[in-house]
């Protein structure tokens, strides 16, 4: 079975989470099969092969099981984003909006060295929302954003050109749906 | 260097955070560093070697990032445990006392396999309220509290202690001040 296969079979639709009318795709069901993560995380650094990744970067909560799995895969430093006042040292921020308002997120300020190419990754790509913003904080503390990585890309919603218009570097997925 | 001094030195004091008068214990620095953080989850396997460890169970959001690696390590499940309202699927709930008031973490109710072997992991023991709440919540779905792994031990709060007597097993650390 393709690893994509294993992934869906993996999936778990839940209706009307987290609001009535979005299928809410929960990936905990795969954090139950070590082999299937291990695969994935393969997957991933495969896609970045060749390519000198110094850091991934990732936003809580669900961004940090796979984001520093992969951290440890590629020997790079892990990097933890955070929503506001989570962080305990000096930090920078980024707002980005929601449906209705905005939300922060939030990295140290010595979190990502000047020069340093620093992968985002999530879980879920969606609008884009989130990770645009911590791709800002990125370029924002002198990085450079190597690219985008998500296990999963909601293609129907327009985070994929969201990312690239900004950022002038294609997200890359594992699964589209 | 031994591995206690490497993760002291990397470890930050943050001052009056979250609140005045606590000296928090930052772990972020440490995670800038690959090659600690993999002599780290080699230490914490080691403890475990011979023992059948069928799940990593860990509390968002610090607990994520050395639990997932730890489930990796040992190849087994590795198993979230959220804030309310944070898991899309039917989950089951246990309160915990904060110095005011309450919190609750909860775990989807098919995360945790009957008969399970689980290791609850967070990166650091004060109390042991959070600790505690997740070791019920792994009993609750019927699976056996295996052990309790720390990277710190806060040693002159109550944590140790609370959960070697609510679970008849000795919790495990890395570093104690």
């Amino acid at each position: 079975m393709s690893l994509e296969s294993r992934i869906k079979s993996a999936i778990r639709d839940v209706p009307d989470f987290p609001k009535p009318g979005i299928l809410f795709k929960d990936i905990t069901p795969m954090l139950a099969d070590p082999h299937l993560v291990k695969d994935v995380i393969q997957a991933i650094a495969e896609q970045y092969k060749g390519e000198k990744i110094d850091a991934i970067a990732a936003v809580e909560a669900r961004g940090f099981i796979f984001g520093s799995i992969l951290a440890q895969e590629l020997q790079c430093a892990f990097v933890p984003m955070r929503k506001s006042g989570k962080l305990p040292y000096k930090t920078i921020s980024q707002e980005y909006a929601l449906e209705y308002g905005t939300a922060s997120v939030e990295v140290h300020e010595d979190g990502i060295k000047k020069g340093w190419n620093v992968l985002v990754h999530d879980d879920l790509l969606a609008t884009g929302g989130t990770a645009s913003a911590a791709g800002w904080l990125v370029q924002q503390l002198g990085g450079k954003v190597a690219g985008f990585s998500f296990l999963i890309n909601l293609s129907f919603l327009p985070g994929e050109k969201k990312l690239a218009d900004e950022f002038k570097v294609q997200p890359k997925y594992i699964l589209k749906y």
